[in-house]
């Protein structure tokens, strides 16, 4: 038994440990505890469902790439507005792609999680295209972009890049012409944004 | 027993019907003879095996699509090219929604046929991309769209509309916002084809 106190960070990493050895259908609060050497009360008086902790798990992955590509807006403050759109775009492909390359059997785990938490997905996708919005905004402002609606572009250019993040697509991520085909398609929209 | 002489065509036919009724799972070549009155014999002499059938009536039901957009292409030959590449995207994305909506059971059919039959999707993806091709080719002669690559350019066109055509987005199709989000995306990457 572990002498560290019990928060709901310890709990959420010893979940997603449970999730990778016995996969969605079969991992229970009973596994989760177990694997932190306390009861499922304990478990219980942080994440008050199983459904709640699967939530926060799914939340706290999703989270991961938000933060990864928040960074690429404040690293690259001195980019250009197409420069760091670019830069935003690939570094959520390759997210992707490494959450799907690395550990399938994780990614597919949460695939499923995903599907049973549309809010958590939904406020994860509003948070993407927030991101997304600031990046044109500032490059309408700069002069580099040009569109009367930064929102609704920043969701044209979520939707038109789909085939790099959405995880339907991850069999494809493999294709050794897949780097070409972003680059073809981040060219052409970048081309359709600038002033 | 029918007195038309039994043609390919007749088969194919007999065989959306039989897919239709019982699914993909289920259907044999036995019912599709039955539904024409002959014997599974005359069935195997235009069709040599169950798979040859099943990979013919994909092409067919695929090739309505195709012959619909050749002749958005043929129709509005004096259009400009972004009129005519908005015009195909349309109606591509209402042919595939109409094809979801108005039969999702057969929609549901031929997304499993299709799953089975790389080889005949991948021949339909090439002529839609080959179609797209020859639209911006054109627009490109007229001076209406600027690209050094005008294949490339169509398979990024293609796959930046995936969320309006590919069948994994069907759910979608029925959203509200669909149209509006349709009409971000073609604006976005017409903007980015101009000359």
């Amino acid at each position: 038994m572990s002498t560290e106190p019990l928060t709901a960070e310890r709990i959420l990493e010893a979940t997603e440990e449970v999730l990778r050895r016995y996969g969605p259908a079969k991992a229970t609060v009973v596994d989760v505890a177990r694997v932190l050497g306390v009861s499922h009360g304990s478990v219980y008086r942080h994440f008050r469902t199983k459904s709640a902790l699967r939530e926060a798990v799914t939340k706290r992955w999703l989270s991961r790439t938000e933060i990864a590509l928040a960074r690429v807006i404040s690293d690259n403050e001195r980019e250009s507005g197409p420069a760091k759109l670019r830069e935003w775009l690939l570094t959520l492909f390759d997210a992707k792609r490494h959450k799907a390359g690395d550990d399938p059997e994780l990614f597919a785990t949460f695939s499923v999680l995903a599907r049973e938490s549309s809010e958590v997905v939904d406020a994860h996708l509003t948070e993407l295209t927030d991101q997304l919005t600031r990046i044109i905004e500032e490059g309408v402002r700069a002069g580099e972009f040009a569109t009367p609606d930064p929102g609704a572009s920043a969701g044209a250019v979520f939707a038109a890049t789909a085939r790099f993040h959405d995880p339907g697509y991850a069999p494809e991520w493999r294709k050794p012409t897949i780097d070409a085909e972003f680059d073809a398609v981040a060219a052409l929209l970048l081309r359709g944004l600038r002033a």
